[in-house]
């Protein structure tokens, strides 16, 4: 299975630490791996074919530190699709002038929905099909970007017609909220006054978030599962969808 | 004025020695750069804000030798628009379940296209502008994708329409086949058998492709301005839009 790692403050901030821990789990998930970062409405978007323990360009992720409010990253474990670059998470697609990112971790059965709009899959992955069924009921269901609520709302009946084909944990982001959908494993926590130190669980790397965050920073970080040792991670319920907005789900 | 820099070949081919050259014309193009690599469906996209010269992320693809058949890179001297990552080129888009790259070089005056389907600007360029109304059009012009001759003659239509607008220097590829269009400069050549020795313009750097390149080899490079001091370079023509294929016109 493939994991996900998501990021949602209410400053840019940058994601260093957690994707350093979370690369290291790659050597089970070596089939590619992504990231998006969005930046205002602009999205800096990296994926590679090779796992993100050897790839330069995830190399280049934990050496640059790209600040950003809303991150999706994926390391990927094939079950459907070939080990390729068109199947790499995470997709993007723009509707109503904004970008939309997706990754996926679990796995889909039967799941051929009609796609008669302006979302074609470009890879062949259950995922990828879901993103853009997905992206097709959005924009029918609005003219142009809804609130959050709103799009709670929508996302609230669309996302259980895919998660009964099979396990659906997903991450979505429009730049501004970061939806996280637990099928079966997914686990979040809230950085925020008073900071303290977190110890990271796959490798021998601890930081003092006291030492380089602000006063009023919050950051929630979401992921497969919990990346630190000394942290309180609040796990997901399945069939949950939580909605992310400046470091705090909604 | 920005520049833009393209790359079609027969084989993949890597696009380190002429992108080193184009990025170092970046001091006078400080307001971002991008890059655009096809593997087979499959996309890599790299932009920064930053110059090409100094951004961490051209410093990766100077050093990561991705091999490519369809090269689309640029780099900025803001016109219209804000420097900012949505403003970057190239743009991509999906269409016909396939990823559609595009990047402009000059300045559009009134051009404000109704863009009623399913591509809308992100940033707030005239050159995403042009490009979302081209996909649109092109979508309704063909209901899958159509033979590359085909979509000549579909774009041999709606190109005139935006070029009277201004300066509408561009390049265009779904992986498949690159189309460049000139309205004031473009050049090209065709490396092919016999190789020779190529001298960078813009630094003291020489590759000799006959020690690099295969026989069978055929790449055509595509650029604003010459790059090499040694080949022969053919200008485009005012009006002239080639498609380039395998690493040749068509």
């Amino acid at each position: 299975m493939c994991q996900l790692l998501g990021m949602c403050c209410n400053q840019p901030t940058d994601i260093v630490f957690s994707f350093s821990g979370f690369a290291t789990r790659s050597s089970e998930h070596a089939d590619g791996f992504g990231i998006a970062f969005f930046e205002g409405k602009g999205l800096r978007h990296f994926v590679d074919h090779q796992a993100a323990e050897r790839s330069p360009v995830a190399d280049l992720v934990k050496r640059y530190p790209i600040r950003s409010k809303q991150v999706i990253a994926h390391i990927r474990k094939a079950t459907q699709g070939r080990v390729s670059l068109e199947n790499c998470h995470p997709f993007v697609r723009e509707l109503w002038g904004r970008y939309w990112v997706f990754a996926h971790n679990g796995n889909l059965v039967d799941f051929q929905p009609r796609l008669h709009a302006a979302f074609r899959p470009v890879g062949d992955t259950d995922s990828e099909r879901a993103f853009c069924w997905l992206m097709q009921e959005l924009a029918k269901a609005h003219a142009s970007m809804p609130r959050i609520e709103e799009l709670n709302a929508t996302l609230a009946e669309l996302v259980p017609q895919v998660a009964r084909h099979g396990t659906f944990n997903f991450m979505l982001s429009q730049g501004e909220a970061l939806w996280a959908h637990c099928s079966t494993h997914l686990h979040y926590l809230v950085r925020q006054h008073p900071f303290g130190e977190a110890r990271l669980q796959d490798q021998d790397l601890a930081v003092n978030f006291a030492d380089v965050a602000q006063d009023g920073d919050r950051v929630a970080v979401i992921a497969t599962q919990p990346l630190t040792l000394n942290e309180a991670w609040v796990p997901m319920q399945p069939g949950q969808l939580l909605a992310f907005r400046d470091g705090l789900p909604v």
